[in-house]
């Protein structure tokens, strides 16, 4: 069986670096991406990458930029910001924080500078009022939020942005592990919000490039040949 | 087999009165419960009943105020409003209308008037917010929304009251006949919401009730002897 | 409790028109509507719009531009298309028309033409090959697919698109109406997907338009103003 | 990313005070809300807070009143009781009094001595009966059950109170970690029966709250000011 | 393909006869049954039989003696009873009447008389308690509810009869056609209860007939050749 | 809170021990009824015992006999053989087993030798065939298995036995954890099989109890004032 | 939009000619692809049409033969049968046939003769001895059961066949539409089993093809040349 | 209760030789497995065999050529390669290693060996068209994917070889641990797919025996006579 074909063509072909999925992988397959990286001179990002993980990639430990919270790195040189005030995260509450910030990270190892905002949920309205302003200012946003995901539904009311929403896996019994908010958010009372799978904070920054790429404020196909 | 017999002492008992639940019976099984409460001149209160039911039921037409969109009917005497200004029913579309008539109407059939507001759903939350200080008077609110159900979080961060949550089974797909509704309610991220069974105004009601014996507003015990 | 209560000022607040989701309304309510926009001149969007229902609209009939095929009217005078090339619907099979249909005449309705490509399910993968280079001009594309879902995974990996996943409730078993094609999206290999729920081909054009003013294409809140 | 911002205004808004749900959140993270806590005189109740997580807060291991039961903790000053025979707890079997006790103890923490009663299953009907005239004295109950959740339907034959059911993850196999409980409780033969989210205790104690708030017995908004 | 071929020889090797499960049948397919048993002079149990397929039983009307309640009729001479005050069906309201019928009547077919006792719902304890005496006189005991299904824990805690519970589709929501009844009565807290499939009445009149046999109270084997 | 209250007296009410369920207990709260039991005389039947509880209840080591197998004990003295020859176990296959044995075993403290065959499941229909001639000598038979759970139907076309089948969790996938195993068990091809929740043994042995009371070839209500 | 663009190419490609699945479809898109195979002189298959879209098929009568078992039509030509004794089909029971005869009709509009065995569930284990022998004299050998699906797991054990499992949704309740006999065939306890989607005959023959086609036994690619 | 009886007879049978499943079986059940094997001179084939259960069988070491990737293990001599370019096997992506290894060790084991293609996702649908000619060579595919399982219905499209589907529990969230993956390959747009059980490699091997049985290419029962 052959080895590991990272696909480093990808960005040409749709715009979208591909990044290393890291769960379920053994530190050996991680680090020869890692080589085979190095020898190209190509920058990488690592998701859903454990501290155990990071650990073991002691030959690499000085050209990665971890982050335990979001479980991302990066690795090697990092590009510049190229995209500043497109994409707002809003996240409902501090346990939705690791996949806020996945999706922030993802976006700036593209060169996507997005403002994050934590700790809005709904059953605290005013929390979410006091940053609405700010937050309308933005033509993307990502909506964070487990358990009933109700956050995604009030931004839907309350700008005209772009919205995708992420649903968490925060929350226990009747959340269901996300199954409940990811349900909330497809069938939202806003309309036109569009949703991403469980957790999946790199898939709405995936996403946001897409429509970066659609707005002609981000060409991934020429951006990435760094 | 016995034919039905019917509760006519569970007042005194719990204090809630027993209603006819009328879905999957037959005309002839209503009929007859219908006689034995005219025999003995109580009152009764029948939910679920569909207007072909109500065809069926020509002897007893005179003594039955029907309401087409709750598909519930008043049996006999109406007893006075006894309570007022206690509870307020809050519905965040028309199409969850039914749901909240059925359960102000099974509230009115107690003696109870409630209040009932529509169409303050989320997504527009200025619908809400224009109404809000009114719901805030209220001890006791009930919360009736389907599909994403966010109503009931975001009304659970802004009123101190007994708020009972009644999810619907308006929507489709991941909407999931109401699940995702009730899902939403019980994880919401508003503490102290309860919930009801899908669809169950009635439900809602009768928790009310037990709620109002408990502030002594309303002593179900004695009430019912009409 | 009050008639329904149309949001005609939410195109003003986020962008989108408020649509009549006619399913589990009765044609009074609906006429109610139709005589509203009637008299302040204004255009609406029928969905969900069953033929019997279309039938009891007797007296709005000569204002009525029904599709039996989407379920969709427009109601009213038709704004102009002001916004072309920009989106294009990509449809698995023929079962997946009416869906890919109501997206399209949602669009139309708010003044955008989108392309629509039917019968190209990855089955036959010439027949999506035979069509790709066309598809990739758009950038944003809409995919309608229902039992695999596998159009939407391939198409990911083909366009540079927003790429907008729309599940259809086509198939049957383990099709689960339209869950496993929803879920297949979900977890799509191709990254950037973003999904809306079970055949709600109004909700991708929804989320189109957030994304067209995100883009700059298209200002909803002053267009609405017909 | 800011850090987490307690809500420690909360109470005067709805009358509750927040709790810390501990599951998920590091020690560091909790350190610092009970640094905040204590930087302003205020008390804390704790929940989900895990045996481990406390003996690494060796900083406020002196004001950590820790119950591992419930795994729950007051932290500070703990107010007087003020509330007393208005709420009794009853738990169906001994696997369910974590559940219980984490009901009590927050009601505990606001103030309020609850009656626990534990081991009533309808299994063993006599025990319920034993004590059936004690449960009726009071105005809330809290029915805690798993596995069938009988207890909650009994009961609410058996008692005017407003009857607040809490399903319990106890049982296996056909007990779906809680679910069939809560849905038995949701689909109760008993009416007017309301329902908290599996193994929510706390969400139990916050509704009983609510009522008490609309009873007058209790009124958390001036409460809170300790 | 070969004719439906009926299996006659089943009560010998099993001590059971084959009933005839008319759902989903064809009246043709029936007809064809009912000539080849009257050929034989055999009788027939024929369950879930419509009203609209006894109609169209045009040539066999005199020999059918049918209960559209339970929905089963008897098909030929119907052999004497043999067994007596073995057997109670116990059924909580009378919406689970039809299913407790069924099984009622199946016994009957196999010469069982069984007592049948409705509307003992645990909602109101005491119509249980007025009968617990005449049930416990019985060795063997069916439960049939639905809903919480509370019923069959609460009998099972009270009887030590062979207790076969059957779960029943009645209610709506959080009921989920049955599958809660079901759940929880396989997660009763009584010990032994053992269960059927939802609304299957005739196949706890199978299984008590096999328990019969066991306690040699009734030989299937001889008994069938009438 | 009070401690735990074995209910020592309810073999004598409904004829069945209540056994000590471990899981989720701690070795404190084992210990406590240990002791009781020992200070009233009274053996004990434990089942769900880790070795790691074994472990941990140093003090009754001498009086404890475990399997490790089926994680059940015996503690005390154990009454006598009094019964044989009724009941027969029969698995499918050796990981099934466990669950077997706690059957086997419960029985065996009731007083009940039961007969246990192990891998004669029917993908090697021989293995069973070999073995049918004994298996329908008993009057009463529990089936144990996991996967598709094909036994249970195909024993119950070959044996008029009374019949518990009790699904076991062994499998992966589709298996679903035991579900599909019940489903299948509650959809039997075979009628009159009457099944208990997944991996429950001690259930079916229950059941069994039950049914011997029914024959009279046990009478738990004298037998258990050892 | 354009119309249904029939694939004619596919045979050529995989060796499978495409059958027209009518559910959902309306006579006039049906009526269409007729009219377009009788132009070029192609047979087709139908499957899943309904007795009420025949009849509204009337410029076609007489070319179709149709079987309302199985809801199958044959238009135009029909091959000769090429091969025979390859493929017998195995069913349950009589309300599996309708699948059965789904995947013999396919087979045959093919050019395969399969031999078609029914009623040989396992509950009556003599039927499926009887005919064994002949069975096992088959290379590929379908299966077709609902309910608990023992059958494939029994033939599994018992003929060294390609053995192609097909659940089927009858039963009720706990048989989940076809769910469970899925599950079962998925986690048969015999080896080398694969399972086709619920109810799916065309399916099964289709996958028959392909093993015919592996064999060399049937070019698909040459044969439909027609 | 007897000891594990080893079916070494099946492959007599039905072509297939039986696999030690060691998940769940300790290593002293699995030792004495071995040494009945190694006392028959039988090889053997160990799948789901951990590094920790490898290590404990210290006894054998030298007999067991382990597979750490696919869990597998040949015990004893292997027999030789006798089946050559029959079966290809198609993995998604590096993550679905694991299960296409198992498959294709399960076939080396019966003396096939298989070609294994790894990492042609259709997300990168390239990768996939570069090898299709040669995937297009071999008679019987089968097809390993997670997530969306987009792979197999595309290759269904391309390749006329009998196709057998592997679904893989990679993935999370909307992915449900493989259920996913299993809906979508069963209701596969490409007609003829048949599907075996999540992570089933083995199922996959003992499919593709029983169609190499049915050429002739293969006979599985004279071939273990070894």
């Amino acid at each position: 069986m052959s080895d590991v074909v990272f696909d480093f063509e990808r960005a040409r072909r749709i715009g979208l670096d591909e990044a290393v999925f890291c769960q379920g992988k053994t530190a050996t397959q991680i680090a020869s991406l890692l080589a085979e990286a190095r020898a190209r001179g190509a920058g990488l990002l690592l998701t859903r990458l454990d501290p155990a993980q990071v650990a073991a990639l002691t030959d690499f430990a000085g050209d990665l930029d971890y982050c335990p919270l979001s479980r991302t790195a990066f690795f090697g040189p990092l590009q510049p910001v190229r995209v500043r005030d497109k994409v707002v995260i809003v996240a409902a509450g501090t346990s939705d924080a690791p996949v806020a910030r996945e999706a922030q990270r993802s976006l700036r190892h593209a060169g996507v500078e997005a403002e994050l905002i934590v700790d809005v949920g709904v059953a605290g309205l005013w929390r979410l009022m006091a940053r609405i302003e700010e937050i309308r200012r933005f033509p993307i946003a990502i909506a964070v939020a487990g358990m009933d995901a109700a956050l995604a539904s009030v931004l839907g009311g309350l700008t005209p942005a772009a919205l995708i929403a992420v649903p968490t896996s925060v929350g226990y019994g009747a959340a269901e592990n996300g199954r409940t908010a990811l349900n909330a958010m497809l069938a939202s009372c806003a309309s036109g919000v569009v949703v991403c799978n469980i957790d999946n904070g790199y898939g709405a920054a995936s996403a946001s490039l897409r429509m970066l790429n659609a707005m002609g404020a981000f060409d991934a196909r020429t951006q990435s040949s760094r």
